[in-house]
Order: structure tokens, then sequence, then C-alpha cells
């Protein structure tokens, strides 16, 4: 048995003991799905910069093709092709507010992942807990295919493939496939296959399921095998494009960049694409035949193909864009898929929300009025009335309200406010408002000048697919 | 004044104390030499395998380019395009035999460089210093290009271009360029420019100084400048077929690859080039129309261009060898200069050795007959009388032989022993004897499969070109 055979099971067990109760073994989600061979066979990289706290340090774990932004103390963890971004990381001597209290920030804050597999995994920092704002700690947890781990600790839990945690805290939990939850904090819940459930405390609720026969269609999965369907066929026909991206050293795409923008060199940049000022292009995004406005940024694992995006657009990570026309400010959220065609384009109006994990797989035009709000899975017209609202309206809302599989209960308002206080976050944090007077950079400026390590594995032997220790600081 | 410029101020003094005497100032011949934007662009690299001690720190230092394997701690250092190589370090518990004294390791031994600047060196360890059988230390010392620092720990010294020292502790000492230095121990010494000197305490001395004017045709120098002359016109030339070998992540030779051989990826192979079992091509070896018979080793810096090399051939560390048939187990040894041509090619028998830094530039054909020793600067067989001996005949020597401006006292025998068994140790290290029932792997086998860690300097700010603290153990 090799190393790399025994820390997979050492990290199953740490798992199945946190999910005795749901009971739950991630044994066979797990095992045989990762081919050996390809955790020798990928290089991780770390991003140095002047711009970010530096301090990565890695022990007894595998990183193929996992990416490392910030401080990130990693230790007995298979990263398979897993983008681990700590630019947002809060700084001693900061005060993390939460409900109206300061807590002061005695260390700076690090992403610490221990006995933990992910897999093709985005994980944000800047973690929303209060009770350690110093870490952002994922523990004894399995992760599958393009979950995205957004500022939200986790222990001793499975999130499914497709599956959002989105600032919050997690103990003890199954997320199931292509499920978001937002929800301040969960503990010993098993969240069903494709629920969306954002809940703020004595403010709002928002449930939606999507019917399991329509999500089976788009996202299915079978232990210990790779996920099925039509996101998968989607990624899959796409994933040769990147092999070029992380086969040099020093890459750099031919795409103008103006002032304030930046295109990862290890994204990818097809077709007619053009992009404005202070966009953010991250890394493993894909733009084919794209027209991104300024301001707007496509994120990890996002997709926008034969599409005109005003400005500040945003396409959050693993959203995927195609054939659409999306006005300004138009918000698409965590995982969302919206597809049109030629002969079926999809047309959203300015400062639209595309809500976090939303199929729009369109069999006629459709275009989506400004200023609404779009959840679960449309397909036509007939679709759209089902699966919106207008913000203005669900402004107005204050008790509950029940659109086709969707509940809302609470303040409309609360929950508007909420989304767009967010969308304006993730604007600037992106640096979408950047100017060089005013000199507030975000990712975007201080994306463009990056050095990336790359880190191998020992090549064969026990240690095969292992990476040796590593430190490294300023 | 960037951490960079303020790190080489410091380098520059801390070598200069040293070499209060003989007095020598190395600043200008280091300031300006290596603009500052290069240390930016260059990428270092680290060897990671199962066969070879690990353990790598970098501490406040640039190591633009250069390449690291074994254990090796670097702190307050410039290392421009350098090959450190610790390959053969001493293990705790071996034991370390000097003039019949058996000392043990307490540690492992480790490569430290501390307060140097080191330009395209070869840095290979296996210290034979027995005070300090743990530590091969390279502390404030200035090396500049194509210098070789083989088993040779060094404080306080310059090294000129080509210079070799070679299993000598080196204290406060200036090395002329394209010197030779093999005296087991040296201090407070300037060995002028084209010294050729062995010696071996109460057994011999051999001694040769290259005429002035014959050696700056091919090496010359200013200070702050790089070096000119036929040497570097020679590399220069052939300098942008490395590029492709470092641009990408994991290239291959196309090159058949025979059972116990290995080709470094960071070589270059071109035209029609063949090698046979066991051979080992080292990193930044040139191979162009090239034939290596069974266990030749092809080490680093060494260009062999439209050559036929029998069977356990050595080309030492910098060695060029240019339209020549060598015979079997004949040794070119470090910056040796072999040109033949189409015209003027170059024959060497059997069993030759070409002493370290010998010039053969020919104007005429020239068959060297087998078991010779030759040095010094041959162009034509009229010099050649004046540049070789027999190595028979030298083994019957016994007081003092003087050839030309050769000069050699004492024990023949011991001489031309000492040389065999070092060229044996060479080929075993190397591989050259390797076979699958004996399990004796040399570097040739342990190369074979290693993953390489990618490592760059802070693209800009006041820390460019310097690279984060690193601390990599197993």
């Amino acid at each position: 048995m090799t190393n790399l055979e025994r820390l997979l099971d050492r990290i199953i067990d740490r798992v199945n003991v946190n999910l005795r109760e749901p009971a739950f073994d991630v044994g066979p989600y797990v095992r045989g799905l990762i081919p050996w061979g390809k955790f020798v066979k990928y290089y991780g990289f770390y991003a140095l910069t002047l711009h970010h706290p530096l301090h990565f340090h890695f022990n007894h774990s595998s990183l193929a093709g996992s990416y490392f932004l910030g401080k990130c103390i990693v230790d007995n963890s298979l990263l398979y092709k897993s983008d681990i971004r700590g630019d947002e990381l809060k700084s001693r001597g900061e005060v993390f507010r939460y409900r109206g209290m300061d807590i002061p920030l005695h260390d700076d804050e690090v992403i610490r992942i221990r006995d933990s597999f992910l897999v093709k995994n985005l994980v944000h920092n800047y973690s929303h807990d209060p009770e350690s704002p110093e870490e952002f700690l994922i523990q004894n947890t399995v992760a599958l295919q393009f979950a995205n781990i957004h500022g939200s600790p986790i222990e001793g839990s499975f999130l499914g493939p497709f599956a959002t945690v989105d600032l919050t805290t997690v103990h003890d939990c199954v997320i199931g496939k292509y499920s978001y939850v937002q929800t301040g904090e969960v503990s010993h819940r098993y969240v069903e296959d494709g629920s969306i459930w954002i809940h703020a405390e004595n403010a709002f609720n928002f449930n939606f399921h999507f019917h399991p026969e329509d999500l089976r269609r788009y996202v299915d999965y079978q232990p210990g095998k790779d996920p099925t369907g039509v996101f998968m066929d989607f990624i899959q026909e796409r994933k040769r494009d990147f092999i070029a991206a992380f086969e040099s050293v020093d890459s750099r795409h031919s795409i103008e960049v103006p002032e304030g923008a930046s295109v990862s060199r290890y994204s990818v940049i097809k077709g007619n694409t053009s992009i404005r000022e202070n966009v953010l292009v991250a890394q493993r995004a894909y733009l084919e035949d794209a027209w991104l406005g300024r301001g707007s940024n496509a994120q990890e694992n996002c997709y926008i193909i034969n599409s005109r995006l005003e400005e500040y657009n945003i396409t959050a990570h693993g959203g995927k864009v195609i054939h659409a026309n999306l006005g300004r400010r138009v918000f698409v959220g965590f995982n969302a898929f919206l597809r049109g065609s030629a002969d079926c384009p999809l047309t959203i109006g300015r400062g639209s929300i595309v809500m976090p994990h939303t199929i729009v797989d369109l069999e006629e035009p459709l275009e989506i009025p400004p200023g609404q709000l779009i959840w679960g899975y449309i397909r036509n017209r007939k679709d759209l009335a089902f699966h919106s609202i207008s913000l203005e309206k669900l402004s107005r809302t204050l008790g509950e309200v029940v659109i086709g599989a969707m509940i809302f209960q609470g303040n409309g308002r609360e929950f508007v406010q909420a989304f767009r206080h967010r969308i304006e976050h993730i604007l600037e944090a992106n640096g979408a408002y950047y100017s060089r007077k005013k000199n507030n950079p975000g990712h975007a400026q201080t994306a463009q000048n990056i050095s990336f390590n790359i880190i191998q594995p020992y090549p064969e032997g026990d240690r095969a697919g292992l990476y040796p220790t590593i430190d490294i600081r300023p």
C-alpha cells in the first residue's frame, strides 16, 4: 500500500467518524474516483505577488493540478485540481464585524485544510465564522467535482458534485449534488440534492428544490465514478483547451488587456474575444467569442461563450453563459448554467440577478426583463413565469411568497438589499471600480503581475503522488 | 535602492573583507554584470527524486535560472543560472576516510551557500574537506561565468571566468580566468590566469601556464562585462537552443533512451544524435550529431558536436568536443575545448586523458595516440609534442619532467593512478557500469525519473528578483 492509499484511508475514516449522524460512508464515493497515476501526473502551483499575504505550507498531501494564493496550510489532504484562493484573507489588527460585534484579529487569517479530499473545488477565503476569524478551516471533509466552498469553514462533511456552500459554517453535513446553502451555520443535516436554501436569521428564508428528474439530466453521479450529465459533458468537451495553458512555463494570451484589466495565464481565451477596462478573467475561466464590458468579472471555472456581457457583469465561480446578451450589472451566480443557442438566444435585462444554481436551457428565444430575480429550471417563457419575480416586487414583500416550487418567507427588501450589497462588494473586490487616481485596486489589478511557482509530487516509489513538505514565507 | 541591490552590496563587502590580502575589490566585476531585470525574468528549479537526499532552504536570495538537487541551503546569495548539485552528498553515519583517518559523519552533508554571487557556475558536492565533512560551504565568494566549484569549500574568494577549483578548500584566494586548481587546500593566494596546478602533498606537483596572449583569444574579460573570446562566442551561438528546453513544464526529447541511460529534459539534443546504454546526459549538456557509446557521460555545460565517443568516455563539466573521434575510455576534463573541423578532424586514442582546461583547436588533422596525457594549447602535430606525454612514460617518472611550459615533479605513477582512480569513480558514480542484476545505480539511473519544481522570484516592487523564503523537506 502506498502512502497515498494510506492517506486516502485516513481521510475516509475521519470523515466517516464525523458523519455517523447523518450516517454516511464517503468511502465508496472517493475510492477509485481519481486513478493513482493522475496524482503523479499533474503539477500544482502557487502564486507569488506583492499584493497578497503569503504563507504556503504543504505537508503529507497531494496537490495535483491545484492552485494556491495567499496563506494556505495543507496537511494530510488530497487536493486534486482545486483552486485555493486566499486573496481576501483578513489581516492581524483588522476588526471583523459580526452582527454589531467588533472582533479584532490577533493573527493573520489562514486557510487551513486538514484530512480532506477536495476534487476540482473552488475554495475562496474570508471566513465569515465569528468563532474563528483567524482560521478558515476545512477539516475531515470530502468535496466532489466542482463544489464551491466559499468563505465556509467545513468540518466532517461531504459535498456532492456542483454543490456550493457559501458563507456558512458547516458541521457534519451531507450536502447533496447541485445544492446551494447559504445559511450562516448548519450542522448534522442531510441537505437533499438540488436544494437552493438561503436563510438569514430573523430576516428571510428562500427555498427551492429541483425536481430530481430534471436534475438528473444535468448532473448525476454514482459512487466512485465521475459525475455524468449535461454539465460534465459540457466541461469535458472543452477540457482539452486548458492543456496549452498548463503546458508552458510562462505563456501569455494574445488578447489585448486594457488598463486595469487582468487575464490569468491559466485561463482559455478563444475566438473573437474582447475585454474592456477593469475586467478580471480568473484562472480556469473560459472565454470564447465573448465580449466583456468594463468592470465585468469572469470567475474561476466559468465559461462565457458567444455572449456579450455589458458593464459590471459578474459571472461567479462555475457559472456558464452561452449565446446570451446580458445587460449592465447582471449577476450570474455560482454554477448557474445559462444555455441559449444561435436560434434560441437568451437576453437578460440590466440589473437582473440569476440565483446561484439556476439552469436556463432554452428551447425558444427568451428575453428576461430588467430587474428580475430568476431561479430554478427555465426552458421557455412559460417556465420563466414560475421561476422569477421582479426585484421591485420582492422588495415589497413581507411574509410568504410561493412561486412554483419556490417558497420565500420574511423580509423581501432585506433579501434584495443583501444581494445587491454583495454584488457591489464583489465588483469592488474584483477591481471593477478601479481608477489610477483613486488607487483602489481589486483582484483584477493585483493579479496583473503574478509569478507562478510550480510544484510537483514524487514521481515514483512509495511516496509517488505525494508532495514534499514545503514551507514558503515572504 | 531595491533589496536586490542592497544584497549585492552586502556580498561585495563581505568578499572584499576576506580579500584584503591579496588586496582585491570584486565590486567592479559584479556591479552591472547581470542587469537587474534578468533576476526577475528566469525561474529556478529544484529536482525531486526518491534517490537523492532532499532538503532545500532558500532565504533572501535570488536563484534566477538555477538548478538544485539534493540538500542545498542558500542564504543571502545571488545564484544566477548556476547548477547546484547535491547528489553525492555524504550521509549521516557514513565514514569519511581522509589520509588513513576515519571520520564518522554526525549529520547528513549539505551544500550551504552564504553571501555569495555565483554566475553560471557548476557546483558539485561531496566536500573532501576533513575539517567539515558535514557541510560543503561556499561563503563570501564571487564566481564568474562557467567557473566550476567541484567538491571545493570556498570562503572569501573570487573565481574568474572558466576557472575550476577541484577538491580543494579555498580561503581568501583570487583564482584567475581559466585556471584549474586541485591542491587539497589553498589560502591567501593570487592564482594567475591560465594556471593548471595539481598538487598532492608528498606525491606530485603538475604545473602549466597558458601564454597570456594565447589565452586572451579564448577567454578575456573586463570588470562588469561579460567575458569575451572564442569560448563565449561558441556558447553564445548555441544559447538559443536552450530556450525550448526551459519553456515548457514537461518537455521530453524525441531521442531513444536505452536501458540504463538518462537524458535530462534541460539538455539540448539536435541532429542525428544517438546514445547507448548507461549514458548520462546532464542538464545544460548540448549534443548535436553526436554518438555516445555505452556508459559515456556528457556532464553539465558540455558540448559534443559532430563527434563519436566510444564506450566509457567522460566529457566533464564544461568540456567541448567538436569534430572528434574519441576511443574507449577517453577522459576530457573540465572546460577543455577540443575543436576539430570537417577538414581537420581530431582523433584521440583509447585511454587517453585530456587534462582539465586543455585547448585543442586544430589547423590540421590530428591523431593523438592511445594512452596519452595531453594539456595546454595544441593546434597541430608540432604543438602536440610539447603538450603531451604517454601515460606509460609518465608512470615511470620519479623526479622532475619539463615538457614545454609544463613542469612535473614527483611520483608519476601516483599521478597517473590518481587520475585513473578518479576516472573509474566518475564512471561508476555516473552509472556507466549499471546492470539491473547487480543493481548499482549511478546518476544516469537515478536521474531517469525526476520531478522539477519551478520557483520564481517576486515579479515587481522592492523585492523584485528576490525569491521568498522556501523550505522543502521530504
